[in-house]
């Protein structure tokens, strides 16, 4: 719950802070700008121009954060985050950027895509997580010395929680460096998510191409979105969640894949096997 | 932040819900009726009556939910659980329990207060924790399974947050199997916590007497709290966190020690002649 620690507290240091908010910002972002109980603005998902309309709207003098991600769990999309910057540069906004999905998976020293891009000095607040990435569990914000000092000292989803247990901190700092050196889990993850994305097209699956490692698979109804990821489990071993309203909009429900560095040829087979049989069984729309 | 969790969702889950809560309520606990946005009544700490007198200003049809503690952790004393189910239950209202300072301790199979008074079954919502007690992380909460399936369904603060790693999980298993049969832990705790408060009686430490685990000094002064502390930290290696106000009432800040099954004699003499040498270089007040 870094996210809703951080914005809740964000809002209330900065009286009269305004938040910016990309239209498809996660649920604890969301849940953070509510609970922080300011104003906020939606602008459109990764729309530079919106953005900048929309912040021209308040004067210099007015706080204002500009909260976005920069890979869309959900779509796998990735924010254009030098230009998101520069607009809020300009109209002397704070930036806050949510790399959940890509710390540890981008950039040379796997600090996300600001890494990845030289973006890292731009960003005011970057949150990022122990797991996915690095395997573990735990948010965290990166910023300033004073920004962070500001945050934990108000933030009562900091104070108020136990401390990560001594062997998840143990197993986080072995993670973070190992991943800081080694660049064969980062090329071989997008070679994985590559060569399945290529196997779902190939068998027309109706794969959403993206810039990122998500690899997401329309169903496009909700119920039969949960009857194919019971079906995965139940008779094929495979655990995949149904991504359903609210999580994304109705129409749009998905599966949701993200291989591992280290799923083997043989595991994609036994995957697109499944798929292949319960997508006719269930007779679901191939891709156009 | 399980209490967060947890109680902003039952307010909204039910609609003109008001909450009753104890008003030395853990910060944890205040948040998630904050969060929730609905009624709530304060009522004096451990006070029956008004907790009686403040229900009946309410029909029987209104939702109500009575929210305590048992251990309550800044002084160590303990909530009548018995009393205020019966005036709760009398009422029609909820009860929802936080055994955070109790679960693993106390109780025949470490259920906590409500587990040693055998009155599990007439708290309607018990929370916990892996830390503290268990030794490891993880809020929970215990109830009806209609109860546990209508608040995970709903909670943002269950829903999406990041599972416990499989580490911890496995650690809890082997805690919680364990201290369901064993009392020798459950014991030493108690006696090791008697003989600290002993020694701080016989020493004329002001030592807060209560019938918990628990062990409060008091100092009566923010800064000089905050120096001691430093000081058992810098020069004799000793870490106890100054608790100061919000956290407790100004004027009596104090600091908190909890003894572990397994500290030894030697151990509290080095403690002892800690605090003695502090106690006497910094000119704090002796017990009356």
């Amino acid at each position: 719950m870094a996210n809703e620690a951080a914005l809740s507290t964000l809002a209330r240091i900065l009286p009269g802070c305004v938040i910016f908010s990309d239209e498809q910002n996660h649920a604890s972002m969301i849940e953070g700008i509510r609970h922080g109980g300011g104003p906020k603005r939606i602008w459109a998902h990764n729309d530079v121009e919106d953005l900048d309309r929309q912040l021209s709207e308040y004067s210099k003098d007015t706080p204002k954060v500009v909260a976005f991600e920069s890979v869309y769990s959900m779509d796998g999309d990735i924010a254009p985050i030098a230009e998101i910057c520069a607009v809020a540069k300009k109209h002397n906004a704070l930036t806050y950027l949510d790399e959940v999905h890509a710390v540890g998976i981008y950039g040379p020293r796997g600090g996300g895509i600001a890494d990845r891009e030289g973006l890292m000095g731009e960003v005011d607040i970057i949150e990022g997580t122990l797991a996915k990435g690095f395997g573990l569990m735990g948010g965290y914000i990166a910023a300033s010395t004073n920004m962070i000092d500001s945050i934990r000292s108000y933030a009562p989803g900091f104070i108020f929680t136990t401390s990560l247990a001594p062997a998840i901190v143990a197993g986080a700092v072995a993670s973070i460096r190992h991943l800081k050196e080694s660049q064969v889990e980062r090329e071989q993850l997008q070679e994985r998510s590559r060569e399945l994305k290529d196997r779902m097209a190939a068998a027309n699956l109706p794969v959403l191409e993206n810039p990122s490692h998500i690899v997401p698979v329309m169903v496009g109804d909700p119920v039969r979105c949960k009857k194919l990821t019971d079906a995965l489990l139940e008779r094929f071993g495979v655990y995949v969640q149904p991504i359903n309203y609210p999580t994304v909009r109705r129409g749009t429900e998905r599966i949701r894949l993200t291989p591992a560095p280290y799923h083997t040829d043989a595991d994609m087979d036994y995957l697109m096997d499944a798929l292949n049989t319960l997508w006719q069984e269930m007779d679901l729309a191939r891709a156009a």
